[in-house]
């Protein structure tokens, strides 16, 4: 009686455009460039031209000799400027970075006296705030020698509180007023996995791990508005640095409301591939299953976050030997191993990925062993991820491989942290430490990301570390431990195609095969051939995603 | 350089939809019906075919001497049956009534043996489940001349929990074991708001308004996947009754979520316009302002949904006097007037609608003032809703139109109720009564629907009662307060037109006007001539959602 009765709008629409277009109607072109992407092996494909198809993917890549189409809706020149897929950032913090370009950014500062400084004219440029808020100090950076602390604090601000977050996220420093809101008393306990820094017995100002909990959460909560800002703001950021795809790692359910208020108003750019800040967000969030891909590929729940452990830093990181530099101290176990494999198997019963925050030796042999345990029962294409993999022991490494688990590491923790890690460490347990080569060498696929906002997004940045493990300044000469250096392709790799497989999404963006979304960026350099220092100062000129620019940049810089 | 940069995947498609689409190509023709409508104006439209474009959108309406298209992608000849637009319900609980139709079904037992024995099957039956989970429990029904007893129900499922809603969600039944497991004390106080069914001073079994949630909350919550096969079970129940939208009152960020999924896995069919169960929730799920419209009409965050009093039945509604058959009771005041106007302002001060829930004379004032009050601030199209609107005093009547007021109200409340409502009142305080004819002579914009699971929500029960004020027996003869009947065309206005006004929807469906979205039942009788039985007992035998049908009566039945 009737001919259909299934969703007719979708396969009508899809059927004209399939039928109607002639052939390069409605394409775009991007020429003249010097065009890179890797293939799905890995190998590297060069063009000079760039066909983009009605659904914002790509339909050809062009070489020089190749026939241009005919028929185009549109067409650039791309001025002889290299041409390479977006960048995928395999570990950042989307919403932590928005609220850090929002808030007071300490990460600047060389010297106690300077945040001060800062402190005071942010606070006196909001009195309106409640609070004031801030992150990014590292007492390690001033050269201090302690922590800072309230009374610090106390002399700059002394009527409203304020609560900033360590470079880290692993300690918060509070000023007197901040402890009073929060109802700390002198003789408050230290909480299981946290530590309260104290002089003379009470409570200093820093509070270490889980004792950061005790003042924020008093912290006033950001409104739904705060929050789209701050995801407009990071998105915009992303995308200025190349940026074009992410995975979130640590989504709340109210992050995820505002990645669907984007979605949904049709402002969501950047393709966010989103981790749950632990099982019952992931289940808030998604339910009985990984969401689909939501929005044209920019947005999908795939899995949750666990924690591990905490930060070399702040000498939370679990290590299987005692931190050299303070002997009797292991680190902070954030779950034990019963507890681990729980969470873990609740993801995995439903299909949900886990990203496992694993700094030290010592974690990350324990969520080794515990995807060793839960590959026995959940079988197939699971992409167990472990995440920083930072201190690894070298007897560690083959077992990454056996399971097909991914290292999700950021270069530039490398360069920031390399005194630190030595001081922590000592010299004799460096052999595993960022070890990137050794790791590729096991056949671990690799996935590289910023961590950001605990150090800058910019994956050129992280680029230049990849392949130098020397810092901005070129020091140390020749990079530290520089037989964990990569090549530029396989730094590339990993900022791309493997950052996208990390997160199941190496079918959809992170190269520019035919089909893919076409998410790309043009360059001032070339990566493949710039000297380390220029890929580091690298500037985006245009990021387009999806077939459409969302980037670009002022001209006559 | 570049000719256009906009989000071009979907400027094309349209393009192309409309330039290349032949006239007519693709269009699908409902032919061969009795087809009627209400126009903008609520005046009856008549025809015999209806044109649905590629959209799911309708195109044309055709008179039987007009041409029919030539080209047409499918054509269905409704052999003469009335074809009208889907029914929207302006009061529904969609996941109360997906969880009824999954849970233990007490609504139609007559005495409290037969609800026994319906119990013991039902656990024996479900041997795993270890919460026994129910609803629809009516002790004047069952003409118990008391309320059931924990002893009643340990006699029949001794060993696990028992917790059974009272027919009107106001009171919760339980047995010993679900109140030793919520660690319900013998002393235990009523709760403000809430009281304690007690003899002999003990709880007794049964927990009336706010002290429901002393058991309550020791009940199971349910998982995300019972949550999508409860929306599946009430979807699909709606749709087989005709309607094909609803008003969600109190939904939750876990209920939202289930639409989500349903709508992002393109199983979301029936059109719900949801009003969060409180402001926590509305922020939870919208943010800083009502959601757009998702899934081509199909979802959307309306507003929130507030509780000013309890059910008659329960003696929870505020009255302005005593209960006449419980003298010194003048209901449950769930907020005050300052917390009312709090929350209304919140919701207000976002452009979030607000649906206050008003059964007495005295909680319909109280809205009425915090709305008088709030109308001086808040200005333009607020369409403030009162839900249930069940007792007015007639001096309050006027109050409705002088803010545009919307009255939601039930009109099978009024046969469940009335013999209930002249004892609980006295038959001196009736003619504020749902007051139907009243409120539309006041020119009060009506909508009309069920309160599912609280009452069925087949809306032809409630279009008959609606012009009749009958029971299904035909009691009492003539009506009840026969003068508050409406004639048909006002009855289907309230039930598609008017409940589609009352949610902000009268653009994209409610009516079958050109451009409107092509949502509408095939019937077996004709609602503006058959006989009111007829109409109570009425068919649906197809039922269609954005052009496409959803459902389809069994044939030869």
């Amino acid at each position: 009686m009737i001919a259909r009765t299934l969703s007719r709008g979708f396969a009508l629409a899809a059927a004209l455009l399939s039928s109607a277009a002639t052939p390069a109607l409605a394409d775009g072109l991007i020429d003249n460039v010097n065009g890179m992407t890797l293939d799905a092996k890995g190998k590297v494909v060069n063009f000079t031209g760039l066909v983009i198809d009605n659904d914002g993917k790509v339909k050809t890549l062009l070489e020089r000799r190749d026939k241009r189409p005919e028929k185009l809706d549109y067409k650039l020149d791309g001025e002889g400027r290299t041409l390479m897929p977006g960048i995928i950032d395999a570990h950042g913090h989307v919403m932590g970075l928005g609220f850090s370009l929002l808030t007071l950014d300490l990460s600047g500062t060389r010297t106690l006296e300077e945040a001060l400084g800062l402190i005071k004219a942010y606070a006196d440029e909001n009195p309106s705030r409640p609070w004031i808020i801030g992150r990014g100090w590292n007492q390690e950076k001033w050269g201090l020698g302690r922590f800072p602390t309230a009374a610090d604090l106390d002399a700059v601000v002394p009527d409203r509180p304020v609560w900033l977050e360590r470079v880290d996220g692993h300690a918060g420093w509070a000023n007197t007023a901040a402890m009073q809101a929060a109802g700390v008393k002198p003789d408050a306990k230290d909480p299981p996995g946290g530590r309260i820094e104290r002089i003379g017995g009470k409570p200093a100002g820093v509070f270490v791990d889980a004792a950061e909990s005790l003042v924020a959460k008093s912290v006033p909560m950001p409104r739904a508005v705060d929050r789209d800002a701050a995801l407009i703001a990071a998105q915009d950021h992303l995308l200025a640095l190349g940026i074009t795809g992410i995975a979130d790692m640590g989504t709340s359910i109210d992050d995820w409301q505002a990645y669907r208020r984007a979605g949904d108003e049709r402002r969501l750019y950047v393709r966010i591939m989103a981790y749950a800040g632990g099982i019952e967000s992931m289940v808030a969030i998604a339910g009985p299953r990984p969401t689909p891909w939501l929005y044209d590929d920019r947005l999908r729940l795939n899995g949750v976050k666990l924690y591990l452990d905490g930060a070399l830093g702040s000498r939370g990181a679990m290590l299987k030997a005692d931190y050299a530099d303070k002997p009797g101290e292991r680190g902070l176990a954030f779950v034990n191993d019963t507890q681990l494999l729980n969470m873990m198997s609740r993801a995995a019963m439903d299909e949900f990925q886990v990203a496992a925050h694993a700094i030290g030796d010592a974690a990350n042999a324990q969520v080794l062993s515990a995807i060793e345990e839960l590959a026995k029962d959940y079988k197939g294409d699971r992409r167990w991820r472990i995440e920083h993999a930072q201190i690894i022991d070298p007897v560690d490494i083959p077992r990454f491989a056996e399971n097909g688990i991914i290292a999700s590491m950021q270069p530039v923790h490398q360069i920031s942290d390399r005194l630190m890690a030595e001081a922590r460490l000592g010299t004799a347990r460096l052999a595993g430490a960022y070890a990137w080569k050794t790791l590729v060498d096991a056949e671990v696929p690799l996935a590289f990301g910023s961590d950001t906002p605990v150090e800058s997004p910019d994956p050129f940045a992280g680029l230049a570390a990849a392949i130098t493990r020397e810092g901005a300044d070129g020091q140390p000469f020749g990079g530290w431990q520089p037989q964990e250096r990569l090549g530029r392709v396989q730094a590339i790799d990993a900022f791309t195609r493997g950052a996208a497989y990390a997160g199941f999404a190496e079918d959809r963006f992170g190269t520019l095969q035919p089909g893919m979304r076409a998410d790309f960026i043009l360059l001032d350099v070339d990566p493949l051939l710039s000297s380390p220092g220029d890929l580091r100062t690298a500037k985006v000129v245009e990021t387009w995603v999806g077939g459409v620019r969302r980037y670009e940049a002022r001209r006559g810089r």
